[in-house]
């Protein structure tokens, strides 16, 4: 139909369109400089973090974000006609070279003499002030801002060393996850984020309409979704092995630093597959992931454990290797029962966790990650999978929760219910299916909302299970940061959607 | 703190809830055991896609999504005593072996002798029905269904060649645009989905309330997201390199094959750049995802091309190779004039390209991918950057489409307006920012929704630039298909959220 090979057909490139003012020398970055020899001509940009003038030199620090370090320009004061400390007219001004000023240096690198590890400083030719920062008024002035100080500057606040760390952490991590589940063989599913089932009483939604407020876009009623769970299985019995990583949303009125009402989840979904792989796969994650963080981002867990968490390094070290540790949960009431510990809430057979409850027994207890599995069916959800041989009323599920130090719960999971009856009748007493009307079998889809997801049980069932880690649970965790507002770009949370 | 040493104390694992029978031998996937020699045990399951009784041999041919392909059961029939056509009691009864009905199979995998290529079968030793699916009612009867259909019946149509295909080639573009980002030392984003400004005007909004319809919950309104790539600059002006890979709305009531009211779309945004490395990056991402396709799914593309779109695997493989061509627009209206093609709209200096002229620069004039760049000022967003020098009248932005065979806009990008002053002027003639009070400077962020936005110029401007791909629409172009409801696994659109 077409083809390249006409490609004398071409009209030239735009010129003078690219950014660089030397054409023979692209812009690199801080951390690409990092890694060259000294006397390698470099074209860096840049904010400016500090400067340091002296009579005969001044020191110019700036970052990219690209990595922690900052990038050190050397610039000698050269005394001019005027009597002023100026420099040639390549060089800009220093009076403009202020922080929070973005700059562009072409120059060289220098190896600094002395000291352990090699650094490289900057020797500029030209030093252009790209975006001058007038410091009577821009809010980064200070060297230290609290947290809060900075949640209220969101949109600054990445050029600060702990935001900026943050999202190179959250990018690490998140590849790490890609990256276990893709040599894995799950395939990734972008599932959906409007849906029409509250299935999951997973929480409060939000109710999606037209800016008018009427809801007829779709239908009928939409809502934003707070697990992607449904239709991971939907893609599960027919792909086997897939994962979601999306955006979910709690409309719950929580001002607390562990929930966000927006937040992204990690849901992946396998057939064929029981209790046993749901923990492997989650252990298999977790470990993937913090691997890559520490092999990508070894000064920003060091940044972090120096500057948020003394114990981060070591902990972050220690979850990647051997296997997390089990313990049903009837075994572990059994544990909090003994613990000499004065519990806010006391432990009994039937009650739902506690986060007191689960930071014990991850970090008293075991010391290390936990599965804590077979939960009271009553406290879980329809869609688990009713444990065979169970005593009256100590019913349980095939689900598991992965419990972590610092953090608790970090991950939720179980077996589905795969058996059409069992699945019917719970969805029918919880009210998620219509009353019945005596026809049986052949309503299929139309037997309400939820009809699709009883329909992956009629037509060709298979024993599945998987699993949900919130993300931002995983960055505190890989982080030490204490507040889950600190550890998402743009936070969303009670009265906050203002940037 | 704590310590893995410690796994002494760890109790043992619950034991047989593992899913696979027999613990020596795990299931695997039908990809993984076509790459298995000739005798090799292997456990797998599937759902059934066709069965072929004879007199002495039944095949069951069944796919598990992991590949295109099917691995067929080859089972002999063996007289019982009853007289019946049955099986040892290690073989499930062949009546119960269904279209759509799920299989576990374990058994030894031979070579089929003949053929051009190796083709393995598997002989079982065991083989279990695990779901049953009534033939009666199975929707997926029969071997052709139409993709209107199978729309109907989004549970289910990942079950097919076409969905399953549909969405390992997503998985493989996806990757693709990770693996070209992270190469390039590109900080993946998670920007916001809920936020309270409408600033872009790419089109209409969603609105998100609580379930009541009341908007208290953010203290405001709030939407949607239409767009990354405002808070893409917010992180870019710190983290020079970043892109975004997530969901985007549009609340327009479209009935059309091209527009979803939930799509991805990815979004890179660069500090220090041009025109020239926005080219060059759509160019990177697009030619580094088509790889991937390539690499990993050759089977999938191969099924597409034999299906949907016979010049598909040309057109996959040209286009990544080479550099894609580049056009002015003025250039492009002068192109589309002397054109001997009646186009319902004419062309005309100042108006936007339709899709019509858009798959001729690409289809007919440069038979390839093209840009087309410098667009009339009057009718881009507010951000793209003013072209200087330029005749009164016939103002232009630094701004590009990239236009490609069968697609028409692939790409949108353009420079970002750095210039406090100028974008200050056009946001305030778009009633993007209060009145003029008359003070300067120190209101900041304050001065309205989009002040921070204004901040990212106040303080430490930078020239950067970026661009949206929206995803739905690489897979359209990957894969031939017609309708962008076919390659996203749930599509939402006016009417449609019911799954």
């Amino acid at each position: 139909m077409w083809s390249l090979q006409r490609a004398t057909k071409r009209l030239a490139r735009p010129q003078g369109r690219c950014f660089a003012t030397d054409k023979a020398l692209p812009r690199s970055t801080i951390k690409e400089a990092r890694q060259h020899e000294d006397g390698t001509p470099v074209a860096l940009g840049g904010w400016v973090k500090s400067v340091r003038k002296h009579k005969s030199v001044n020191f110019i620090n700036f970052n990219d974000g690209s990595c922690l370090a900052e990038m050190q320009v050397t610039l000698p004061v050269v005394e001019s006609d005027q009597g002023d400390a100026s420099q040639n007219a390549s060089i800009a001004d220093i009076a403009d070279v202020t922080v929070g000023s973005s700059i562009f240096v072409e120059g060289v690198l220098r190896e600094v003499p002395g000291g352990k590890q090699k650094r490289l400083e900057l020797h500029p030719e030209k030093l252009q002030v790209l975006g001058k920062c007038d410091t009577q008024v821009y809010p980064l002035q200070k060297k230290y801002h609290s947290l809060e100080f900075l949640r209220e500057n969101l949109h600054l606040r990445a050029r600060t060393n702990t935001f900026g760390a943050v999202t190179r952490v959250r990018n690490a991590l998140s590849q790490g996850i890609h990256t276990y589940f893709q040599e894995n063989d799950f395939y990734q599913l972008h599932s959906p984020i409007l849906t029409s089932n509250d299935c999951e009483g997973a929480g409060e939604m939000f109710r999606v309409t037209r800016t008018d407020g009427k809801d007829d876009f779709f239908g009928g009623p939409a809502y934003l979704t707070v697990s992607g769970q449904l239709h991971g299985e939907m893609y599960a019995c027919a792909l086997s092995k897939v994962y979601t990583f999306g955006p979910t949303f709690r409309a719950e009125n929580s001002n607390t630093t562990r929930h966000l009402a927006e937040f992204w989840m990690i849901e992946p979904e396998m057939a064929f597959a029981g209790l046993e792989e749901c923990m492997s796969t989650a252990q298999g994650a977790v470990q993937r992931s913090v691997q890559e963080l520490l092999s990508r981002c070894p000064e920003d867990v060091e940044f972090f454990n120096k500057n948020y968490d003394k114990e981060l390094s070591e902990r972050l070290l220690r979850v990647t290797s051997g296997d997390f540790a089990h313990v049903t949960y009837t075994e572990a009431i059994e544990v909090l029962k003994k613990a000499s510990v004065a519990f806010e809430k006391q432990p009994e057979w039937g009650m739902d966790l506690q986060t007191e409850h689960e930071r014990y027994l991850a970090e008293q207890y075991v010391k290390g990650p936990v599965f804590v599995t077979d939960y009271p069916a009553d406290i879980k959800a329809f869609y688990m999978r009713r444990n065979d041989n169970e005593d009256v009323g100590r019913e349980t599920v095939a689900g598991m929760d992965l419990l972590v130090p610092k953090i608790g719960e970090l991950v939720g999971g179980s077996v589905r219910e795969e058996r059409f009856d069992v699945l019917e009748k719970r969805m029918r007493l919880q009210g998620l299916l219509p009353e019945e009307t005596g026809e049986e079998g052949a309503e299929a889809a139309s037997a309400g909302d939820l009809g699709w997801y009883l329909d992956l049980r009629r037509f060709g069932s298979v024993p599945h299970a998987g699993w949900g880690l919130g993300f931002e649970r995983l960055v505190l965790f890989a982080t030490g940061m204490e507040n889950i507002r600190d550890v998402i770009p743009v936070p969303r949370f009670p009265g906050h959607c203002k940037h």
